[in-house]
């Protein structure tokens, strides 16, 4: 017998019938003797049409009416949920974030988790055999006594924190997807769903666009040492053995892991555009007088290439922003020219970033090496490089992505079999 | 200057173009110097999609997850006005229930206030004339922590309830009526808006079908002395005058009034069913005999007359139940004969129920005659007559119910001129 945190998003609750069949999935675990919370999303489109509502009424809004609104979502979906599972004769009850409480800071709209008391829930584990449900996404800041809320896609983050609290063995994300794949399956037909996966490979892979998974639930995963299984809910949960091993990703600290994969996945992004700046100054701060307004302008700067200057005078700064951004971008840094002190402006705004990313690299040499010459034998040319303990990325021509991620696909052994 | 509590219902509330007009309600009110509370209700159509939502869940479903399913309805309305209020210049915060807290009995699903707590919101009235928007409908049982509702209507019973907590000096009920008539308006198209009520005279209005406000909140109105004042909320809020009388009927204490109206309106009920139990045996405990079965079986009996009896050992007892429930009502009795012990069973379902209403009538003597004389004079039979002390009514056919309204609105000197 274990304790289960279950996490259901927003298509997996879209209407009546998928709560019950999420219901059906809960009885499941708590027939195989589980302790189980789970905690849910609002129905889908449910949150948009809140936050368009708020936006109605003024574009501009107070956060903290916002997030009395947009919280409404996740509230239903837990009494709703509840009373799904009692109609098959299971102890439950619904909980808001305020109700446990889910203690948050007082960043409204995009509040962070300080503290959550599990005694209740667990006292009623062990007293009833009462499953929590739990309203995702949500927590009161104690000293207002306001509602609050994490953000969008907070309910990943909810799960994880919530089995941090509870002290789970285990926090079950279920989504639209069976589990994380080495690359995207529309490009790579033969890509593989991972069995597992270590906490850092995750965050490199859902930052770069696997958007499986919230971004902070993985980080605090990492933090509590949380393992988080990926899996589909739309699987049939009769068809599911509670004591085999089904279908998912598990995300872990690499030490669970038997063996690292010397390369776990291929991620990657189009719609970037690339600027170089050629000729700067080589003295300290020319950076920050390049990146300051950037970031004052809001401005989202990725790969950052600065190489050392031949001369010992002048260096040229390579860096990408998202294409949608370039010509803000580009008139930031033009009308900043003689603050900032360059000879020249180039840009290119049909670029991707492609990424290979493994905890095995590490340990590993001559990884990047190969997908160099495997890139070049296809005539691909790389703009630009970054590389990071686990992780590298080359900036290419947008037209060659599929074919680049492709080949390192092949070149690293992930293709299905 | 003084301090407003203004309600709004679903229809006032049904989108944000809606909740603007609603705002700059409340902004007139502010800008004439008014502290105000407003009390709002789900947007209209919402409660309705929540509650079927509970049901397709699971029909018999715990009504404490009902309440925390339904009660977001008005949590959403709450946020988009303190939304709509902030962008006119206004502070405003909104109010859950629990955050007040609205402390209710634990009976969920049609819970009562227990007590109120409005220290905070009176305070911030002074600190920072801020325009508290509360969820109506809604409160918290404190010893569980869960959230209740009031059943349906209850918006107006907060409304009233948090006037009294804040020592209003009125409560406005903005609803899509523009008052309360001498009776219904597509009966007799003469009806008049009346000016003043009392809170007995609209107990006596509200219960029998002019359903412009929940009993619940005449009664608490009534038990506080607090004046109601019922208003449209489609009237332009740039065209009233805040320091003006605008069009509506205040419901107050009778004293309150300069004279009382010996008739106040008509009220009227059709799909009534008239049954009557012949020659039962006169002991004591025979209406319990009779009364006990039909409210186990949930019928809701409304007239009951019963005569004093010729010869001391039978008499007759009729009564009217909703012609829906007719066929079961009929079945508890006659399946009863036995244990009740009567002769005859007699019965018509097809037949009205007209009331005449006015705290006059206590020091008015014959009213009810002037309308036994009137109806006669129409040739409309009478089948049986109750009265109370502001309220007379009769049973007639069904057929007849629009002429004997119009008869008795003009022979009461109701009609607009």
């Amino acid at each position: 017998m274990g304790r289960l945190v279950m996490k259901f998003g927003g298509t997996s609750v879209a209407n009546i019938e998928r709560i019950q069949n999420v219901a059906r999935h809960v009885k499941r675990e708590v027939d195989a003797g589980h302790e189980v919370a789970v905690v849910v999303s609002a129905m889908s489109g449910k949150t948009n049409e809140l936050v368009a509502w708020c936006t109605e009424a003024s574009p501009l809004h107070d956060a903290r009416e916002y997030d009395a609104v947009v919280a409404s979502g996740e509230q239903v979906t837990s009494g709703l949920l509840a009373i799904a599972l009692q109609s098959l004769g299971i102890q439950a009850r619904s909980w808001q974030g305020w109700q446990i409480p889910i203690r948050t800071s007082d960043a409204h709209a995009s509040a962070r988790i300080v503290e959550i008391d599990g005694s209740e829930i667990i006292k009623r584990f062990a007293e009833r055999k009462e499953v929590a449900v739990i309203a995702g996404f949500q927590g009161i800041h104690a000293e207002t006594g306001r509602i609050t809320t994490l953000g969008r896609g907070g309910s990943d983050t909810s799960a994880v924190a919530i089995a941090a609290a509870l002290r789970a063995d285990r926090c079950d994300i279920y989504t639209d997807v069976d589990g994380v794949y080495t690359t995207d399956p529309r490009v790579v037909p033969k890509a593989r769903r991972l069995d597992k996966v270590s906490f850092e490979e995750m965050l490199e892979l859902a930052s770069l666009g696997a958007k499986v998974l919230q971004v902070r639930s993985v980080e605090l995963g990492m933090v509590h040492n949380m393992p988080i299984f990926v899996r589909s809910s739309f699987d049939k949960p009769e068809d599911i053995d509670p004591h085999g091993t089904p279908p998912g990703t598990l995300i872990s600290s690499e030490e669970d892991s038997m063996e690292n994969h010397v390369v776990t996945g291929i991620a990657f992004s189009k719609d970037e555009a690339q600027i170089s700046v050629r000729r700067i100054e080589d003295k300290p701060g020319v950076a920050a007088s390049i990146f300051g307004p950037l970031a004052d302008a809001n401005i989202n700067v990725d790969m950052i290439v600065q190489n050392v200057s031949e001369d010992g005078k002048t260096t040229d700064l390579t860096f990408t922003v998202p294409a949608a951004d370039f010509a803000r971008a580009k008139q930031t840094i033009t009308s900043a020219q003689d603050k900032i002190g360059y000879a020249r402006f180039d840009s290119e705004t049909d670029v991707a970033k492609v990424s290979v990313i493994g905890s095995g690299m590490r340990s590993h040499a001559g990884v990047a090496a190969q997908a160099f010459a495997a890139l070049a034998a296809r005539n691909i040319n790389i703009r630009a490089i970054t590389t990071s303990e686990i992780k590298f990325s080359v900036l290419i021509d947008a037209a060659y992505t599929e074919l680049a991620v492709r080949t390192l696909h092949t070149l690293y052994g992930l293709d299905q079999v």
